[in-house]
């Protein structure tokens, strides 16, 4: 089995213009993923931000449940926080994953990079480097660091007749731990 | 294909000390869990709640994100807040999903009326009545209403050594609409 990790991005990132933006670290996106990062056995949830005050903003949340009020309250929170990082970007979190880390991000792209699920599955569940998975706020991940990554994950497609999708990011990194990692 | 549905339950459900309660409806249960059920082509989401103000404060979000300057912002989340449908209780909401619906709940009794994950995807995309399935808020679906359930799915199990699973009801809820209805 090879080491697993996620980060969530929060620059550089898409708004709806395509215009590249910072986006807010949401309470919820630190909650929800690292609870589903923790239950699918991933080794650490980073969560990447450039500005200081964020940062410290996550890591207070972080501390309420790891050891403040919040840790006596709802104690299944723990583990999952111990394993959130918080970091200012993705070298950091690659950094802290260990050398030769495979970057793996969901892109549409397609392509000689592109890795379907199924293949995905059966790589992580073989031996090879660390992979760190990298999910994006807003309308989804620049493409500087699309361009960095080392295979690009087919992303979740919609059943419906009509292609509709907007899935939070919290839904989906929960669904691809689920195709990736779950247990069938 | 089966006409298909989802229901959150906030009362009955257990708290930690699996007393009987009423949980507080949270904004993230209402656009989290509507954009992945319009995702994966259900019919509706209905949120059951017992209080009226309860209802009354769901509504108002929808209504933003609906007719409201919320609709303008992100106009995806209109088609999910459109199936979305604000319900005292779990009787609202088959009655709403029409004569003959099964109810499903996730559980982890086993038993006759279990029903595995790939024989509940395979049941949906064949004939039958309409289905409902049901996930509850807090620590779980009261008995009350687990007894009532024609089939039981089968939870999502950890692929854990330790087992550990603390999983949001969001994530959940994702996770068992992409197993039972998600393109493959």
């Amino acid at each position: 089995m090879r080491r697993v990790s996620a980060v969530l991005i929060h620059h550089p990132i898409y708004d709806r213009a395509r215009t590249i933006v910072t986006g807010a670290i949401t309470n919820l996106d630190i909650h929800d993923i690292s609870r589903s990062a923790h239950t699918y056995g991933l080794e650490a949830y980073y969560i990447a931000h450039p500005i200081a005050a964020q940062r410290e903003l996550a890591e207070r949340i972080r501390q309420h449940w790891l050891t403040g009020s919040g840790s006596r309250r709802i104690p299944d929170r723990v583990p999952p926080m111990q394993n959130l990082r918080i970091v200012s970007d993705l070298d950091e979190a690659l950094a802290s994953s260990g050398p030769d880390t495979e970057l793996w991000v969901t892109s549409a792209r397609g392509g000689e990079k592109s890795l379907p699920h199924d293949a995905a599955r059966a790589s992580l569940h073989g031996e090879g480097p660390p992979v760190l998975i990298a999910f994006g706020t807003g309308w989804g991940l620049a493409d500087e660091i699309v361009e960095r990554a080392n295979y690009l994950l087919a992303p979740i497609r919609s059943p419906r007749p009509d292609g509709f999708n907007h899935l939070s990011v919290r839904a989906a990194a929960a669904i691809i731990f689920d195709r990736l990692l779950g247990q069938r």
